[in-house]
Formats: C-alpha cells, structure tokens, sequence
C-alpha cells in the first residue's frame, strides 16, 4: 500500500464521507483530515439546539466510523493552505501531507453579508458548538426573565428572533416556540413563559423559499399556530445585544439566531481558484479545479448547476451525490478506464419540520404536510442516521418527547452562566 | 404562601435537592439556588469522562425535579456571600434574598494541597464541564501521539496519570487502561494504543484507603490485569505541562488527572464560621452553625462526625441523610414540636468499579468483588438514577458497550483542539 495513489480528503461531513466509502476496496491509500474528531449530522443539529436530542447522539467519531477501513487514516488538524505545485496540503502547526489525488470538501459557516459584527449577537448553527452555545442563550434567557428586575427587560429576555426562514429558521423557531408554550410553562414560578414572543424575520417574501407556495403557505399557518410571529419581507438593518431593527422598527430580544445565509469555507483562497459570492469554487463538468485535474472540490465548497442551471442546494444529498461521482472519477483512474459522464444532480426532495409534530415534504410530484409528513421525515431521518445504537437512541427520544412532552437535553453547560445573567438590565 | 416561612436551600445536589423533597407538603416556601441549571449525578460522572456515558444521561435540569413543587422556586444565580444579621444571601450579581431559614449543600471541589498552580496541568472531576475537559484531554492525547514526530513525544502523548487512588481515581483509571487496551486499537494506524501507560499515582500505602485489605488488593490485581501501572507510596512532588515528578523521578506524561483530594466550597467564609482543614464547616449536632440555629450546613461542606468520632465520607448517601434530617429538623420547627435527636449517620457501604466488568463492594458484613459486584454496583446506580427516561438509556448504554466493545460518548467539542496540538513537541 506504501505506493498506492494517496489520495487525501479534506473535510469529514456528508460529501468528504461519501468519498471515502466511495473509495472502499479501489487500491488507494486514503487520508480523511478533519479539523474535528466527529462526523455531524447536520440535519437534526436543530433540534440539539433547541433541548430535544442530546449531541451525542448526532455525531460519530470518524475513526470509528473507518475504523474496518485499513487502507484509510484519519488525521486530527486543521489545514491553513494547499501547495499545487507541490501537491501538499499545509496545516495550520507547519506540518504538511502529500497527495496525489485531492478532495476538498470543506462545507461552509453561515454569513452575515458584510455584516460580521453581528455574529456575536446572533450565532449561527453550523457545528455541535454552535448548538450547545444556542442552547445555552435559549435557556438561560428564560432563566434571566424569571429574575428579571424589571416588566421591561423581561420581555427583552422573553423575546427570540430568528432570522431567516429557511428550513434552519423554521425548524429552529418552531421548537423555540413548543419550549415556551408547551414544555416550560409548569416549570417557572415568577414568569409564564408562554407570554414569549418568538419571531422569524425573513427579508424574502415568503418562508421556505424553495418550496410550492401551498406548502409555504401551511409551514407559515402551522408556525403562527405555534405562537410564532412570522414577519416576511422584513430585512434587519441593526442587531446587537439589546434586540434588532428593521428599518425604523425596534424590537428588544435579548435571543437572536442567524439562519438567513451561509459562507464557503476557505478552499477557494487555498486554491487561489475562481468562486462565486458566497465562496464557492466554479468547477469543471467533473467536478475537478480548472487546470487540475488531480483537485475535486465538493458539497457546499463547490459552485455547481443543475441541469436546469439552478445552484445545487447546500443539501445533504447533493454532497453525497458529489461525494460519490468522484470516488467514481478516481477509481476510473485508478484503473485506467475512461472517464464518467459529467456529474449530474439529481434532486430528490426538500424536507422541513414545523414543531414537533408537523412538517412540510416536496418530493416533486409527491408532497406531504402535516403530522403524516413528520412521521415520513422522522423515519427517514432516523434511516440515514449512522449507528443501530444512535437510531435507537433517537427513537427513544423523540417517542420520549412525544409521550411526557418533555424534551431531553435541558443542560446549560457553560460555568461563565450566570456571569452573563444581566438580570439587571446593564 | 406569601406570608409561609422561606427556606433557601443553596445547592442542588445531593444534600440539597433531599432537602426540598424532605420539605414537600411541610407548609413552608422553598427557595432553591445553584449557579447551574442542573442536578449532577456525581458517581457516574467518571463515566461521562471517560466516553462511557453522554453527559446529558447523568444530570437534570432542577426546574424539571421541581416542577411539580409549587411551593418551591428555582433560581440560577451565584451566591457571593451571606448577610447573617439581615438573614440574606446576596448573590454576584449585587441582588439579594433574604430567608427564615437558610441550608447551605454547596458541596466540594479538588484541592491541590498548596500546589493550586498544577490545576491548569491535572484537572480535576467535579462537574459536567469537568467531565468534558478530561474527555477531550484524554481523547486528544491519542489523536496527537497518531501525529507525533518523534518516538519521545509518541510516547509522552500516550501517558496517562491519574493522581489519588481513591474511588474516582480508580474508577477513572480502569476505564482509560480498557480505551486503550480495547477500544481503541482498530481505530490508528500510526500507533498501537496498546502500548500506551497508564499510571495509578498514590502517596498512600495502598488503593481504596476506604475499603479492607483484601477487598484493595483485589481491586489493585484487577487494575494491573487491565495494564494500569499502580504506584503506592508515592508523592507527587511536581508536576506541569510536560508530565510529573515523583521526587527523583520524572515521568513525562501529557494527561494528568487529579484525584487525590477535595475542600469544601467557600460556605465557611460566607459565614465567617469555624471551619477544618479543608473547609469544611464545624456544626453542631443538629447540623446548625453555632449562634445560629437558622442556618444549616449539610454534605461535603459539613465536618460532621460518625458516632465512632471518625469524619464522615463525603458520598451521596451521607448528604442525602443530611438533606434528609434537616428537613426533618425544619419540619418540627415549622410544627413547634420537639426537636428531633441529633444527626446520626448511618454508614451503608463502599462500592468502587474497576473497569467495565469488576468492582468492589463493602457493606460491613456484605462483601463482593469482581463481575458479581460489578453487577451489583450497575443495577444499584440503575436505581438510584432520576427519571425513567436516563434509566433506560443508561442501561442502553451499558449494554451497548458491552455487547460492541465500544463506547457511545466520543466526541471531542471544543473548537481549539487543534490548536493545542503540540505535535511537534514545542
């Protein structure tokens, strides 16, 4: 194996995995680097922010997921550049790897176009720190409430703004919701926290863009049954730690979530390559960088069309799909074979829970709203989890919601809490 | 209830959360403080350090135990001090609360002996964060030793110390001897996990100080069966980020945990009050403190005494008995009956695991060791646990491991970690 083709993939989430399973028995020697010891499940990282699944059950070692895979190595680090000439990939500690075939597939953090300063205030979710940091400002906001010195800074403290209306914001704002009028109301003695207000602020006009307007329209009507304020065509024009505005509105919210875009990681600065505004590599019709055939960029890194000429959403499917036509790619020459077709996307479908008993499902001409639809998302979800061991656990959790009405994963577990109280309204 | 006699109970551990339950019904109200949001399962809490268990399955929110309790209130909050004269406890914050009655359970933390400046380099086991911190230590040692450039460093890297031979000495030990002998090896690919060392460093004569002879030399043979190197008789003398000194002896050494001793919370100098060595509060035989008969002082911040003279261990059944006893004493005030008899501690046992399979239990007469006592001590904590949904997912758990070999609670999260890499020995 020592002179096998090395073929290194840098980044551990759906599209970087896939390639490696993709790779499995083709003769290479493969290195996955990740600058995280876990694979994440995004699609159900929500709901570890909003107390319903504990994280561990939303991610895996990714040593352990290869652990049967002798001819793969998985490295701890995190990468600071690319030597194209010398085929190297350079970590951030001055060590390097070489490759001869490399895969990027790097994802991407969510943006606040051009207005960075805001990220302090309100976070985004993209990795297990974000969820347990969002948990932490959802909880302890009502904590903060319920000692609040004045009528005020309570609803400041009672009130939760999520920005942005896509599945993230919807599925986020929806649990918010069920937390305070359905799970903690027994719980707080001085506030009744159904008296929050939760908004979901969107500068587009409607929630779930990219989905038929009926099934846009049910999402906004299964959210306003919630409790949820659903606010469209409304762009924030300020956010700090006090509250938002959107033009002259000012609304105090002690809680703000950014779900409204997202960011390219750094690959294309790495490659010195060509990207789009968000940062996404334009590749050729295989996926490779222009004038390197041994660089494929994958999933959210990479800048890719439809057959239609639409972007490939930033979708768990789309990065396995691309995972899987390069590992294709390489072992076509690994064996000298001709090269595939052209990498082709093919859309299966877009999911989106409201709450924890409906949900909104456009397979094309199959659509599904409702309790039936959360019951097809949760399966699924539960089909595509890794592990018969987190499958189980997850069942048992949400069957465990779904009975007591009580979620999970209520822990705040930052010892800085109650320094951030601000009960007083300094 | 406005007009009901107020008792603050600062704590929600053992101590204290037996308090609030001994005082249901009682007719008085009931205020809880913690600076967490959460009760913690302390002697599983090795566990959740040592990738065995998710943090989220051995702590509970304490609003959710109480919600139930209208006569109680929760409040997250950090007391700084205690205003004996206007019967107030004044919080970091600058708020306050006063009460009729006021019980301090606010436990202990690890102590260094005078050497506070090697927490940075051993940290200790005490809390969820705690838990967190050494998971991440212990699983980064392996990931960094995978890209160690030199065999020195490998080796550094791959040395594990636990310092203190007590219970959680023992218990945190075993489990990292199994990771390495068991879990691990599949997983690398640059180093044999094997071949890691893990040290059991003790100043006094044997392991398990607590238990018989017979019942420590069992538990010693059992740990250097599953490859711990144990060391009795041995002092640490230094200790940094580099490894420990044992007099002449250096032992480099990248992961250090303390194990070797506990002070009891600043509950003494809140209330300028007499305390012992280590902190801990002198009381009197109903548990007040002395002049003050409103306040109690209970579990590991307590320095009270068996009826044979000798101090009584710092374990869940002695502050529960405590919590209990209290209530006790409150509920008679509360009814102007007689006080009750002094506080008199009922010692039930010692039980210890060793590894995932072996464990030591003394219950005076009652003597077991081995995979039968390991039995014992799981269905014993099984029961102990709070809440029908940890119980099964603890068990889940158990079972897992034992039936894959593999443990479920493997994630390293915090976003530094490759910073900290030290790969190439600077």
């Amino acid at each position: 194996m020592e002179n096998a083709s090395h073929v290194v993939v840098v980044g551990g989430g759906f599209g970087g995995l896939q390639t490696v399973h993709g790779l499995s028995g083709a003769g290479a020697r493969v290195t996955l680097i990740d600058q995280r010891n876990h694979h994440l499940f995004q699609p159900l990282l929500y709901q570890a922010a909003t107390t319903i699944l504990p994280i561990s059950e939303i991610a895996w070692p990714l040593r352990r997921l290869l652990r049967h895979r002798k001819d793969a190595t998985t490295l701890l680090a995190r990468v600071s550049g690319i030597d194209k000439a010398a085929r190297e990939v350079i970590f951030e500690d001055g060590q390097s790897i070489t490759y001869d075939t490399l895969v990027l597939a790097t994802g991407a953090r969510h943006a606040y176009f051009g207005h960075d300063d805001w990220e302090p205030y309100a976070p985004g979710l993209k990795t297990l720190e974000d969820a347990t940091n969002i948990r932490r400002r959802v909880l302890f906001a009502f904590e903060a409430a319920e000692r609040a010195a004045s009528d005020e800074l309570r609803q400041a403290h009672m009130t939760f703004a999520v920005i942005g209306a896509g599945p993230t914001g919807v599925e986020l704002v929806g649990v918010i919701a069920e937390l305070a009028q359905r799970i903690l109301p027994s719980e707080f003695r001085n506030i009744d926290s159904r008296q929050s207000r939760v908004l979901l602020v969107e500068a587009g006009p409607k929630v779930l863009n990219a989905f038929p307007d009926k099934l846009s329209d049910y999402a906004r009507d299964a959210l306003e049954a919630l409790g949820v304020e659903v606010m469209t065509g409304q762009a924030v024009t300020a956010c700090d730690s006090k509250g938002i505005s959107l033009g002259d509105t000012r609304i105090p919210a002690r809680t703000i979530i950014w779900a409204a875009g997202v960011q390219a990681s750094g690959a294309a600065r790495w490659l010195e390559a060509d990207a789009d505004r968000a940062g996404r590599v334009f590749v050729e019709p295989d996926l490779t960088v222009k004038n390197h055939p041994e660089i494929f960029v994958i999933g959210d890194t990479a800048a890719v069309k439809t057959a239609e000429g639409k972007p490939v959403p930033g979708i768990a499917p789309a990065a396995k799909q691309m995972g899987n036509y390069v590992a294709g790619v390489i072992r076509s020459r690994l064996k000298n074979a001709p090269a595939p077709e052209p990498f082709r996307y093919r859309h299966q479908g877009n999911l989106a829970t409201v709450g924890r008993s409906a949900a909104v499902v456009d397979f094309g001409r199959f659509k599904l709203k409702g309790a039936l639809a959360w019951w097809f998302w949760g399966i699924a979800h539960i089909y595509f989890l890794i592990g018969t061991r987190s499958r189980v656990t997850v069942a048992w959790s949400w069957l465990w919601s779904y009975v007591t009405g009580q979620n999970s994963a209520r822990l705040i577990t930052t010892p800085e809490v109650t320094k951030q109280a601000d009960v007083d309204g300094s």
